[in-house]
């Protein structure tokens, strides 16, 4: 957390001399899940709107904790014992494999972050084209987070920044 | 490429003795790119479309080569100097960055794939959901291109799966 932190004060301490498009006129809205609210709920929110991650928050911020790409949420439907070995993936009946919502259920997003905190896929909200995409790339994240007066303002998707840069 | 292919036949091979849903009931039409085609192109795709990834094929064989996630296609927006110094993305002037158009003329796709070719996130028309997902999972893949007969049959999204699991 600290090291994230850091890096976004650095980064929005820096001025700015440059006009051009800002993270904060490309974000779009995005739903936001507590950490400590119903995993099963969040699952219906990501395949409802066919996100390809959520915006995790705390109830102590109002500033990101955490983005949970949906292909990791995709890890909560595979056996612990599949995940150890794939190969017993193929031999698992219908009964043993396919209760998602089961295993899900009496789970919060907390559970499905990983133990280690990450660095999170952030950007402040006056952040560059370029800015978004170097931590997008680095963090291989599907979404960045934009920051604005400690509050989180919106998301940029991939394929919205591509948009973007194609029309610079 | 042989692990890729030895695995993809290893769960082929495997007999299926239950029923339920399948990756071939799941996957989605979902663009192709040839790896010998215009990376600009690729680009606006992705960004048209909104998509999270393309899928890679080439001119000697219809299964799929690569599966490129939207979050790397990004990083060729990236000038070389930032990548090694993240440090620089903010004080670049609009000038120096905000060409991607031009930075991706001239390249094809196959100049966007890492030099080392990756394990592909392919799985076999008759997986189930959770082979899918281990796969996903353990790829971090956005999304999985279903492979019938040695051909694409199609692609399944991370958010899609989870809708698929809810179902169940």
């Amino acid at each position: 957390m600290e090291n994230t932190h850091a890096e976004a004060d650095h980064r929005s301490s820096r001025r700015k001399y440059c006009g051009g498009v800002r993270a904060e006129d490309l974000d779009e809205n995005f739903p936001v899940v507590n950490i400590d609210s119903n995993a099963l709920d969040a699952v219906r929110l990501l395949a409802e709107h066919r996100l390809n991650g959520l915006v995790v928050v705390t109830d102590t911020s109002e500033t990101p904790y955490a983005v949970l790409p949906a292909s990791q949420v995709v890890r909560f439907i595979v056996p612990g014992y599949v995940q150890d070995d794939p190969g017993l993936a193929g031999v698992l009946t219908e009964s043993m494999a396919d209760h998602a919502a089961e295993k899900l259920s009496g789970k919060t997003i907390r559970d499905m972050l990983p133990k280690q905190r990450q660095h999170i896929p952030v950007a402040d909200a006056d952040d560059t084209i370029i800015e978004v995409a170097e931590v997008m790339a680095r963090l291989r994240s599907p979404l960045v987070a934009v920051v604005k007066n400690d509050k989180l303002h919106g998301v940029i998707t991939a394929s919205r920044l591509l948009a973007a840069a194609l029309k610079e």
